[in-house]
């Protein structure tokens, strides 16, 4: 079977890039071939790496697309975006990315062979699509209506991905990720990277910032679930799907309180010591309008796992980013 | 104020034109132009004659988007579309036309003029943005999953508008109806056809072929109440919307036995015996995938009415299209 990852440079493409290689099979298939596509060069895992083909290109445009689809790969990861931040300070380059990207590769997949040519296409969603109000848990027929132009770009991801699965033109599922936590490496200017950064930096030894109240309650995943949803994703058959493909992703509802207590039960007071409190009220404006809780229920129903508690997101964290052992 | 349509040839366009110009002003605002466009020529209604000015051009067209836009209309009424049966058989005409033409409409504003130029901008979309399975009611906060092309192509369109409407682009409201009875003219080939078929024929003293059964529920307003519903719609300010731009309208919710027993009412037992039973499992299936009921709560408290009961329906079209008198 022949798997293309888009945005895989990423942090979640590259954890799947690496399980995938490691596995050596996805859904049951062997890998024979791997193709990992980003507008920056991914790296190649090692066990893969006589199977796999890096290509720089720009998933906006037209003709790469073309030239992914050309390929025809079985499977298809489709994470290429960019994050809802950017896609608001930069109009024309999100729609550009998240919108044309997703449109464009469904159609370079449609024209490349209709029914006869029909890949498993396994789109990365976000919460990011629903806006508030909220009701207390968010059901799987609540309303879409997002508030940012990177949640409407996602939502419309998977209206197009749904209608062409319907047409048969590929076999899709869409992935709402929750928020991804603990993301390893430098902070980055979303607005909700202190979820990641009040664990993150606390256990390298640096301070870290949180400019929202302790009360401000948020669903996680790992990096690692995450990943897992997508290779359980790429296994469900259509009969299991049914015509509403996109799917919310189940996760770990805390607070941020309870993020800062499950810290200091792994890496004690003096990592707790580290965040400081710098209250920002656009921040927490931005945070405001955020779904804080879901029912996941067709997703657990379907087999989806996330980790069960806060200090198992730490845990994966410090396995997986930091060599399984707390830095000293 | 300069008022656009575009659609304008098309049932509820022509009606839209001619109340307009019977009125002479919308929204509180007099019409001091009033542009029609549409593929095919539009009529001129008789009162705005002067201040009107007809386009005949592909509304799927970015160039033709661009010029429009250039024309800075106040009031933007966006009408143009393909029907569900279309769109299902031409994928590529569907896109371009439902969704791309929106899409090139907004962009088009938004080039133009950026918050300086942001016309109130009324979008036509349809309750085929909803898919079975549905709860015996749909609320205002139900999950939108059509499962049609055109369905998706104004599901996409209400998530443009919303969008643009956040980033103050354009004043949007985006209008849900409901199937819109009885439809004037020859009969044409649409699924939902026949509920205007089994009225609009008798009342003609022509035969009817009726493809489902007497049991489905369906809900209907007249093309006078979708005339309102625009024109309501574009008196609404945008602290009455708020966010959520996009509207389900009210409407009567009757079975196919309750029409028929109103038009038993209205024009008598011969008028119903030319209603002929030709049961079809294609098109029941089909009708059993659309929406039957709607709560349209906050419709309703924005002030948006459609008719009391079927009976209205049927008088609305005999005062409106049969020059107030059964023919005999
Ligand atoms: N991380 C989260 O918390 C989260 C939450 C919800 C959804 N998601 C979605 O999951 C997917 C993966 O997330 P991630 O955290 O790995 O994101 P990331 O930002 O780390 O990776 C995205 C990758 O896409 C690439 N990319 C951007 N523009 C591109 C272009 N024009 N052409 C080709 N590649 C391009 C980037 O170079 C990057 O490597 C994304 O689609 C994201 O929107 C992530
Ligand atoms: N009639 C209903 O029951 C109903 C229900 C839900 C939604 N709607 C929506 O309401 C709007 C008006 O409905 P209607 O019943 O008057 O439809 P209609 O088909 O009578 O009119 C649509 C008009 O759009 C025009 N058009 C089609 N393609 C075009 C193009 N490429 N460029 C320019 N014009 C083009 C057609 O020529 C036609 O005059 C449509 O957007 C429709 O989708 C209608």
């Amino acid at each position: 079977m022949h798997v293309l990852i888009t945005g895989a440079a990423g942090m979640v493409g590259r954890k799947l890039a690496e399980r995938l290689a490691r596995e050596g099979s996805c859904a049951g298939r062997a890998i024979s071939k791997l193709t990992l596509s980003d507008v920056v060069p991914a790296s190649l895992p090692a066990e893969l790496a006589n199977r796999a083909t890096i290509r720089v290109e720009d998933s906006g445009d037209a003709a790469v697309a073309k030239a992914l689809a050309a390929l025809r790969p079985d499977l298809i990861f489709h994470l290429a975006a960019i994050i809802s931040g950017e896609a608001e300070r930069d109009f024309d380059k999100g729609y550009r990315v998240n919108l044309d990207g997703m449109r464009n590769l469904l159609e370079a997949i449609r024209h490349e062979g209709g029914a006869a040519y029909a890949p498993k296409f396994v789109f990365t969603s976000s919460s990011g699509i629903f806006g508030a109000p909220f009701p207390p848990s968010i059901s799987d027929e609540f309303h879409v209506t997002p508030l940012t132009s990177y949640g409407t770009q996602k939502a419309i991801g998977e209206l197009l991905l749904a209608d062409y699965s319907r047409r048969g033109f590929v076999d899709g599922v869409g992935i709402r990720f929750p928020s991804i936590v603990v993301r390893p490496g430098k902070p980055n200017a979303s607005a909700g990277g202190f979820f990641s950064g009040i664990i993150r930096e606390p256990l390298q030894g640096v301070e870290a910032l949180l400019p929202v109240g302790d009360e401000v309650l948020f669903t996680h995943a790992s990096p690692r679930s995450a990943v897992g949803f997508l290779i359980h994703a790429a296994g469900l058959s259509r009969e299991e799907l049914g015509t509403r493909v996109n799917l919310t992703m189940p996760g770990v509802c805390v607070t941020v309180g309870d993020q800062i207590e499950a810290l200091r039960r792994i890496a004690g007071d003096k990592a707790v010591k580290l965040i400081r409190r710098a209250p920002d009220p656009a921040s927490s404006a931005i945070v405001a309008g955020w779904p804080t809780r879901f029912d996941a229920k067709r997703a657990l129903a379907l087999g989806f796992t996330a980790e069960r508690d806060f200090d198992e997101i730490i845990r994966v964290h410090i396995a997986d980013d930091l060599g399984g052992h707390l830095p000293n």
